[in-house]
Formats: C-alpha cells, sequence, structure tokens
C-alpha cells in the first residue's frame, strides 16, 4: 500500500501490522495506554545485586526478551557492551534491544547478531551497526527506528513491552534513585530512561558511583528500580560530545548559519519571548551563536532554547538572552554542569519533550529549529537516516518531534557534500515528511515551502536570497560527480515510524552498486 | 466478615466489593495497572480558558462524574469552593468529589449535599463535614478514607476514576505547566494532583499567576494538562500552617516530646545517617527540634528528614544536622521557601513517598517516625479518624503509609485529653494496625510492643520509663471522667482503607450518646 506521502509500505513487517503514515498530526487514539506493571516491595529491602550475572537471573532474563538503554553517554557508553557480554557468558540468545541510540563504541553487537544472542534492534543505529544490519539478512525481522518522542510513545501505548531496562546511572542510591548529573562520570540527563523504568517488567540501575540515599534530583525513582548493581565504569563523558558536535570552520556551512540567522531574524517569529531548538551539527552551532548575537543587538529575550544542551545554548543563558533552557540530553559537559548549577536549565523529560500522545509537546512551543538532513527532495521531504548510498547510518533523534512541532522549521543543508548531491529529486528515505518542513537553507539560497507564502513574502522583503528548491538543485546538480547508486533488494532491513507510530518510510536492504 | 485484625467489615460497601485487611504487607497484585487515557494535541494550541464554567462546558462534566482536587493550601484553599459554586450555578447534581482533604474552609459544602450537587466523597474530611457525614444519611454511598500513599495507589490502579481533575496552581503557564512553589501566593508542592492529572480524562489548572512559558519547576506537566483558567484567588498561604501546625507549650506535651527524643535517642537507630519523620502536632515539633539538638550533641548527620516541611525541620538542614529533606507538602512558609532556595530540600510526589504498589517508597527508608493519634488501644491499633465520640473528624494523611514504613514508628501521645482517655480497651476505629505501630510513648511511661522486645531491651537498659501499656492506661482510667459515649446505628458512613486498598475498619453513623 501507498501512504499519504506516496511511499511503498507492506501491510505487514515482521510480526506487526501496519498503519501507513496518514498526515503529521491525523491520528487520534481514543483507546487507553498500556498499563504499567503492579510492583511491591516489602518494608526493608537490599535491592543491591553483585553483578550483572546475578541481575539476569534475578530479573528471569531468557531467550527472546526484550531489553532497553538509554545513550546518554552516546559514544562513551560502556554498559549496552558489558550487559551484552555478560547476557553472552548466560548462553541466552535472541534477545531484541531496545536502546535509545547505538554507537559506533557498540559494533561488538555485529558480532553478538552473528552468534545468535541479538536478533532484533528497536532503535536508532549510528553508524557500523546500521551499516551491518543494511546488508540485510541479518536480523530476524526489520529494525524499527523511532524518534525520541515516537519511542517514549511506543513504550506508553504497549506497542514494544521491554522485559529489562538497563539504565547507565553516572549516581545511585542503593534504593535506586539515579541521576545522570552528579557522580564520578556525569553524563547529563538519564530520563531518556524514564519510561522504561517505568514500564519495563523489570528495572536495573547500574551505576559507578554508589552515593549514600537519598540521590537528587530522582530522574529514575526508587520506587520504578528492582535492583541496582554497581559497576567499575558505566560511560566515558568525554566521548558525550564526539561526532557531530564540532563548531564548523567550513566557509560553505559558516555562510548556511549565518543565513539561517538571517531567515529567523525576518521571520516574523523573532520578538521578545521567541524560542528555537538547534541541531548538534556544525551548522546549528554556529547559528545559535550567531543568533545570540543578533538577540543581544535587537534587544530580545527568548522565553526558552531547547537541547541537547550545549555550550552555545548555556552561554546563551548566562548573558540573558535566554530565559530557560529545556533539556532532555547533554551534548557537552559545559551542559552537564550548568544544569547543576542553572536553576533556569532545566531537565525534562522525552515525554514532555516530544509525546505526540500527550496534551501538547515542548516542540510544539517552538517558533523555530534548525535542524540538519542528510538528504533533501523536491516535495521538502527530508532524509536524516540512510545516506544516497543506501547505508542505513543514522537514527532519527528528535528530528520529526521538532520538525512537527516548531512553528518555523528550518533544513540547514549545503547543497552539496564532496561532490555528492543532498537536494534530489526523491529522498532515498523519507524521515520526516515535506508538509511539516518550512525553509531549506543552503550556500547557494533559501528556498521556502510554497505552503508558506507568509514567510516567503517576507524574506523577500528582507532581500534574502530566495530560491526555488529546483533552481538550488539545478545548480548544485552541474557541480555533481557520478555517485554510485545503491540497488536495493527486497528485504525490508528497517522501518522507520513516524512519531504517531505509523509508518512514513521502509529501508531496504542495499544488494549492490549500479 | 472479620479481617485479619478482627472488625466486622460488610463483603460489599455500597457499589465496592470489599477486599478485607489481611495483614500490613500481605497483598502483592500480579495484574496490570491502569492505562492512562489517551491524549492528543494540535500544533499550536490555546489551552486558556475564560472562566470555571467554561471549563465545566470544555470538560463535559455532567452529573455523576468524579471531580479532584489537592490539599496543598489546606485550611487556605480557595478553589475547591469556587469550582462547587460554579458545578451549582450549572445545575450539576450527584458529582462524586475526590480531594485529597478537606479543611473547615470547606463547610459550605455541606449545603451542596443537601442540595444534591455532591453525593459522594472519598478523601480526607477534616472537621465540619466529616461532623456532617457521621450523621448518617448524607451521602449516597459511605465516604472513602485514604491515605497518601493509598490515594495515589487507587487512582493508579484504577479503583477511581477521575472524570475532571481541578489542580490549584501558584503558577502556571498557558500550556499548562504549574508550581506550588512560585507565584503570588505559593502553597508548597502540589505534586499530590501530579496522579490525578495524569490519570483523569481531563485536567484543569487554576492559577492566579499566569507567568510566561515555561514555567518550572514542572510539578504539574502541560501533557497531562487539558485547559489553564486564570482565577483571582486561589487560597491563602497564610493558612496552610493553620490548625495543628504549632509548637505546644503544654508542659505534659513537652514531656512527651522529651522522652520520645531519649528514646530515638537510646533505640539503636541513631547512628550517622539517621532517618525520620515528625508529623504535624505540636508533641512532633517540639520532638523535631529536640532530636536535632541531640544530632549536635552526638556529632550525628542524619541522611533525611521527611516532611510535611515544617520550620523545624528546614533548621536541621540548615545546621547540617541532615544532609536532605523530602517533601511532599510544605506546612509552613519557611518550608516553601526552603524548597525554592535548598537544593537539598527534594520535592517527592506521594507516589514515592508511599506508594504501596511501588518497587519501594521513601517511608521504608525510615529509622524512626512520631506520629499522634486520637485513640490507641491495647493492641497498639491507632485510630486518627474519629473520636471517642465516633465522630469522623480527622483524615488519615501519612500515618498508614509513615507507620507501615518506618523501622520504628512512635505513636506519641498524652493519656488524656481534657479528662478523655486517649488509651482504650479497643480503639473506635482502626487507622493504622498494631502491628505497624512499635512504641507509645506518653507522659506517664513509654509503651513497647511485644514484638519488640529489642527495643525494649535498649530502652530499659537507658534507664527509660518503660512500663506496659494496660498499666499506663489503668493509671490514667483513674482520672477519667464519664465521657459521653456514642450510639452507633447500623450505617456506614466511612470506609476506611489500609493504604494497599484493603479494608481495616468503617465508621458507623453516630446516632446519639448513652
Amino acid at each position: 500500500m501507498k501512504n499519504a506521502i506516496g511511499r511503498e509500505i507492506p501491510e505487514v513487517i515482521g510480526s506487526r501490522n501496519v498503519s501507513p503514515y496518514a498526515g503529521a498530526f491525523s491520528t487520534l487514539r481514543a483507546d487507553r495506554k498500556a498499563g504499567r506493571h503492579q510492583k511491591g516491595a516489602p518494608q526493608h529491602e537490599n535491592k543491591i545485586l553483585p553483578s550483572l550475572e546475578a541481575a539476569i537471573e534475578a530479573t528471569g532474563l531468557s531467550d527472546g526478551m526484550t531489553i532497553s538503554f538509554h545513550h546518554s553517554f552516546r559514544d562513551g557508553d560502556r554498559v549496552i557492551n558489558q550487559v551484552l557480554d555478560a547476557c553472552a557468558r548466560k548462553g541466552l540468545k535472541d534477545l531484541r534491544l531496545l536502546p535509545t541510540a547505538l554507537f559506533p563504541v557498540h559494533a561488538g553487537i555485529v558480532g553478538h547478531i552473528e552468534s545468535g544472542l541479538v536478533s532484533r534492534i528497536e532503535g536508532s543505529m549510528n553508524g557500523p551497526i546500521g551499516a551491518f544490519v543494511s546488508q540485510g539478512g541479518r536480523l530476524s525481522e526489520p529494525a524499527v527506528l523511532r524518534s525520541h518522542g515516537g519511542r517514549w510513545r511506543a513504550i506508553e501505548a504497549g506497542d514494544v513491552e521491554i522485559d529489562v531496562a538497563f539504565i547507565a546511572a553516572p549516581q545511585a542510591d542503593a534504593y535506586g534513585n539515579a541521576t545522570g548529573i552528579k557522580g564520578k562520570t556525569p553524563c547529563g540527563p538519564i530520563a531518556f530512561s524514564a519510561v522504561d523504568a517505568q514500564y519495563a517488567k523489570h528495572t536495573v540501575v547500574l551505576t559507578s558511583d554508589l552515593a549514600p540515599y537519598p540521590v537528587y534530583p530522582m530522574e529514575i525513582q526508587q520506587g520504578w528500580v528492582d535492583y541496582v548493581v554497581v559497576l567499575d565504569e558505566i560511560g566515558d563523558p568525554d566521548n558525550i560530545a564526539s561526532g557531530t558536535l564540532v563548531l564548523t570552520k567550513s566557509p560553505t556551512r559558516l555562510l548556511i548559519a549565518q543565513m539561517t540567522t538571517d531567515a529567523v531574524v525576518h521571520s516574523g517569529y523573532f520578538v521578545d519571548g521567541f524560542s528555537f531548538q538547534g541541531g548538534a551539527g556544525g551548522i546549528s552551532l554556529a547559528a545559535t551563536k550567531y543568533l545570540g548575537d543578533e538577540m543581544e543587538k535587537a534587544g530580545i529575550v527568548g522565553s526558552f532554547g531547547m537541547g541537547g544542551g550545549t555550550k552555545m545554548l548555556v552561554e546563551l543563558l548566562h548573558r540573558g538572552l535566554i530565559r530557560a533552557i529545556l533539556d532532555g540530553q547533554a551534548f557537552d559537559l559545559d551542559a552537564v554542569r550548568s544544569i547543576r548549577e542553572d536553576e533556569a536549565h532545566v531537565m525534562i523529560d522525552p515525554g514532555m519533550y516530544a509525546n505526540y500522545d500527550s496534551r501538547g509537546c515542548a516542540t510544539y512551543k517552538l517558533d523555530a529549529a534548525f535542524l540538519g538532513a542528510t538528504e533533501v527532495d523536491l516535495d521538502f521531504n527530508v532524509n536524516v537516516n540512510t545516506h544516497s548510498d543506501g547505508m542505513l547510518l543514522h537514527g532519527i533523534g528528535g528530528h520529526q518531534d521538532v520538525a512537527a512541532g516548531a512553528a518555523m522549521t528550518m533544513i540547514t543543508i549545503p547543497t552539496l557534500r564532496g561532490r555528492i548531491p543532498v537536494i534530489m529529486d526523491s529522498v532515498t528515505t523519507v524521515t520526516t515528511p515535506g508538509e511539516v518542513i518550512d525553509v531549506i537553507v543552503t550556500e547557494r539560497g533559501i528556498a521556502v515551502n510554497p505552503k508558506r507564502e507568509d514567510l516567503k513574502e517576507r524574506f523577500l522583503a528582507a532581500r534574502l536570497p530566495v530560491r526555488s528548491l529546483e533552481e538550488i538543485k539545478e545548480e548544485a546538480d552541474a557541480m555533481i560527480q557520478p555517485v554510485r547508486k545503491p540497488v536495493f533488494g527486497d528485504e525490508i532491513v528497517a522501518a522507520i515510524e513516524w512519531r504517531d507510530g505509523t509508518m512514513i518510510d521502509v529501508v531496504r536492504k542495499v544488494e549492490g552498486f549500479e
């Protein structure tokens, strides 16, 4: 069947019946969410277990079950590998992983897939695991990719059941209260796991810093936690900023950041109380910095900036240019420190941030958002998951949630990466539909979605370089070199959920190249 | 049928089938909790409604439905009366009220019961409403009294469904984020309503201080809130400390406070990391003060004190005698200020505090608790709900939750009030069973539950005045004047739930006096 944006979607994927994407705000379930598992506790109890193996035994973790993790340590995580190694030692097989995201540090999972320990993955797969899965024939069912808000929603709705949630906690007490902003290796908020902790049949907190009761803030509450295991190491915070989080030095990207800032300033949204979110890419970071300077110049104070928390955002708070930061994950250690020290740097969980099945998300309060993409197309559809070689290399993150929420969503991209085109006739994979994208900013000009004539007029009045996306594409296409086009097989290796649980696209096996 | 402590309980009360009390930690439900209602929201939405009447219309509130409230303003609340008056103006009838607690300020509810607007009440009824209900024939079904933790549990379990939650919020933004510790009239934590907000079909925030987005800390989250109504007045914080919250000047009570402190000091629990909770009565407040002095003398630092937050507790934190305060409700304005200013004064919700159906309550981490009573009996059962004239005049509060949780629960009572006895052969109403009571401290001596020979030995070794409860009773009985004994009718006016949802006792109509 074809979904609302014309993507061919099977009616059944693996063991699930598929609801096709029907529009960004089309579904409204009238039924109830899943009920949490009843838990009780005796008056006094020791929740401390001596090892991961002991936790596997105590929770009854066995073949075919689902285990979950958060990604707050990003590429510095040491928990997922340790847990899977322990599962391997216990001879388990056929596990389903439900991480929020996997990173290159988790490349060892490839071996666990080959050995049969891991047979399914639902979660973002940044880098090697995604590339491996793209080869096809690796998992027993297609992977499922969800946005931050979509994952929260799916767990609450009962779309996916967690048997054991393993939660890396930089600091925890023996009764299970835990936080990510304190301890020996603070990584920032860990409330991505709050929904896991509440809905899992069993919840295990893993910490390298067992502190006296009570540990606070209670991002993870004792009442949700069955067991606590102390590990020598849970993660390396120096790696949370790895990957995309470097302020760009590329003149092209700095130009795009400047044009993005100009567009915001002339959008009509740039007034007192203005709110915004940038992604973690170099362009977004630069745009955040430029935007702060413009706010200062104009005497505007923003209501809030939203994170991933970064040094750039914290500086805006400290300069009094925004009244608050709403932060679900730290992208650098300056952000972690600021959460501890600045009352106005407020931790929020992904439910508040982005849950479609709620009475309103923080993303819905955004005036402007600037986000990245691997590809865009002439319908303004955005791909952040696959590259044009067809390989599944990135997760969704909050892309869908922010794009759907912000009054003005801007995609900030160079038209070429090397000499590979970024603007396509049709994106390889649709992550986020064009209907929620307002503006695409490139070094060759600013394209405005035809739905937003109002913005186009404002930009033209401000003499910004507004051009049609077709025109920009044509100009860029003259400079591309022939790329090796993927040949896709029939096998679906991953399903891309829209944030409401419907299916917006699928990713197929890469069989070779033309 | 008789329950585990020998109280006669009917199998059916009103429209509910009764599970008899079976022991303090006997039930363990293996099933699931209730699912929350699915809610959705468009991208941009105005949740502000112009009036309570508009909120009644928008939520579809109609005859026979259930509405809920918190009691954080205590006797200063202005919301319940305004909402009920609006319901009366809309011609509604047969509503069920689910407040956390009612106070004398809500005496006007008597008129609403008489008019048929209110026909059922589940919640604490301090003072006039309880007295009125005690007369019998007033409500269409017996009232239900639950502890703080019991109410949270009941809502999560689906024992009681809320149609519309009305939440008094000292500060809120237009999207529904709300807190009790800021604004024009801060009253302290309002997270008693967090479970209402999450489980109600509709949630309405009522505020007298609409502040710019985002209001934080988000005790109530936007994603749970359907509508926001601005009212001129929601409550008077000067009245949160009314009633019991006065440091006693009575020599008898000060003596009891001193003996309580002595008992704690010699209990074996009085070591570094010690934790405790006092109630809101004069003896408890004095004992908290004395205990702080003993901690200072002994060089002991406690792990946490638990609230109701009071000036006494805050002083201990400021003197460095406890590392943290865990606080679910403020009993005075010093506590409210401290929550705003002291990072270690941590707000917790009643779920974390006391939910039986969780993997451990904060009350389970208590070493010592000193609580009040209207009556105790020779089985160490405690009554906090009725007086010996049979009248239902008080709620349960956290009494059951704390008594069940603390390693050493002490009831601190004078043996006589005026010349009315406090120690009975059998309490008029069992609120909290003797099995979770360890020590009863009176001005005539300290009685130790026979289950706690260990404590008795320690107290005797410290030459504390340990006596049997029978002996103390006999001595006190010599001084009583004849009291008018109530004559109870058959009608059950209220059911007293144990914190796990089983029935520990019932309160019957007072028909007259002997």
